[in-house]
């Protein structure tokens, strides 16, 4: 049984996954993704668990071919009890390992991703993210969805099959608590959003941006942990991803973004492994004034030594101005 | 010129270290260190720069061959600026990139590491991390002295000779920053250390216990983050590593727990790449009374993926309870 144990001295919680019990010798160091047989293709709909969402043609049924985006429960879930429960452990704290761990199967295509994609098709992913999000978020024992997908099995994909995932935790992510924190402390100081602020100060300085939109600003963050890091954030303040849903316009125009930066990607640093990640308002939270949704975007292109294992500090050898610029230079070719 | 950079929102610093400048193309995914030079062995003490610290038969002479441990600062340092320059960027804050950052050359021995080298030669080791340590504290811009070990390239490794790095920073790391918070808080609660109390529940409970000597505890964190992460801490209290250099017995003991430790890494993990870093107290921050130093060691058997980055909430596949017991049950073959 999966469990979520905290750490009583940085209060960081983890998921013990011990489920299928990894022998010290089932780890592998090859840098490719296997693959002989492969779940999320057409036909083979019988080997995931029963779809809980999909996008298909009129007249398909559930779990069979047809259909264009489909979300699967994990077949092995980081989290899946039914029941919530909080426990010590001596001076430790555990909670069963209760939540949602979902896959989307982003298009039927095997040998495709996000820098191939079309906009319409990364505008029905990005529709799947949004229609899960909300429908997981009226359990009212979840406090935050994430929504990441991981490409290359450097970046921690183990299936080369394009497909995001998303997990929902019954408790508030340290990264995500450390951001809500840091957020709030500005807002009392300032009366004002820092991502807001961020945003002003990117637009006039320019150098680090990538690229914008009417409602999106693409950019290297300032202090950017790893070289070519690239965040998407609506320039327009709001705290929930999930509000996305009632503006269909604004979601292609997200979708275009995708298109956009993922090419460059893999102009400019030849398709690399990358990790996608949302980060967006925990639920019941009151966040709404100062929090802001942004997805980060990190190209794994160095591995993390042990000077940021130890310290949470990064050395990041390429300044984000420049890789800005190596960004936007792409602009005219695509 | 590298400079630090804090990021407004969650206020971690990182070093932006662009000074030689990598090109999009300049990142390399194959798994190997490559090495058709050695600038640590013998006879190559040229291609470093001047050492500040040797142990070394005497007839011997500096930036000579002879010596058995070699402290040289780091041809491509992180952190090297001269002056401590403090400045805002807008909104932004900055500081100019303060600091050392030194390499340990562990031994003359290309072809070795931590679980192949005498007790002797590990005591070595330590005593030279003590001695810089303790005469880099003495600059009164230092706050933070981490000291750390990448073994293997996926665990961030450049060279494959033995070799240890120190990064002396003119800011507390988050990582650290954070175990002190934590640490003062349980402190206010219950006026007790909680490295202490997780010593004595540890040893109570036994299951985690990977082994223990006299004065140190080898075990499995409760809320380990890794496959077979590993803590090795004083048993007795004491929040600064520097300290070590009273007692000579004390860091021979020290070394046969890293004797022990990597031998059954070694047999147990198949000599996985692995990062070693210290957590210890950050100076002129009066933190004895309730931080606790000690080493982490985190073998690197999986990749970390989207979800971890988003959130710093990880996912472990091998509880702490199995990892401790795999690593116990080698005891008698040692």
């Amino acid at each position: 049984m999966n469990e979520l144990r905290k750490d009583p001295v940085t209060k960081r919680w983890v998921i013990i996954s011990s489920d299928r019990g990894a022998r010290p010798n089932d780890f592998d160091y090859t840098e490719d993704v296997k693959e002989s047989y492969c779940p999320f293709d057409y036909g083979n709909e019988e080997s995931t668990p029963e779809e809980v969402l999909s996008f298909r043609n009129k007249d398909t049924k559930p779990n069979d071919s047809g259909w264009w985006v489909r979300v699967v429960p994990n077949k092995f879930p980081a989290l899946n009890g039914k029941e919530l429960l909080k426990e010590p452990h001596g001076m430790y704290d555990k909670i069963s390992g209760y939540g949602y761990h979902e896959v989307i199967i982003e298009t039927p295509e095997h040998n495709t991703n996000f820098s191939e994609m079309s906009k319409r098709q990364l505008k029905e992913v990005i529709w799947a993210y949004i229609k899960r999000f909300n429908e997981i978020k009226k359990d009212e024992n979840i406090k935050y969805i994430q929504i990441f997908k991981n490409k290359g099995k450097r970046a921690g994909a183990s299936l080369k099959h394009p497909h995001s995932q998303l997990i929902a935790t019954p408790i508030i992510p340290i990264t995500i608590a450390d951001e809500i924190e840091g957020a709030k402390e500005y807002f009392g100081f300032r009366d004002r959003c820092v991502f807001c602020d961020i945003i002003r100060q990117e637009i006039e300085e320019k150098e680090r941006v990538i690229f914008q939109t009417e409602n999106f600003l693409t950019y290297a963050p300032y202090a950017s942990r790893f070289p070519y890091e690239t965040s998407i954030i609506p320039r327009f303040h709001d705290s929930d991803f999930g509000e996305l849903t009632k503006e269909d316009d604004l979601i292609y125009e997200l979708a275009e973004v995708f298109y956009k930066i993922f090419r460059r990607f893999k102009k400019v640093l030849n398709d690399p492994p990358f990790n996608l990640v949302l980060h967006t308002s925990p639920f019941r939270e009151n966040t709404e004034e100062f929090f802001h949704w942004h997805f980060e975007i990190i190209p794994r292109l160095t591995n993390i030594a042990g000077f940021e294992w130890g310290t949470g500090f990064y050395i990041n050898t390429v300044a984000p101005e420049k890789a800005a610029k190596d960004l936007r230079k792409e602009e005219e070719n695509l």
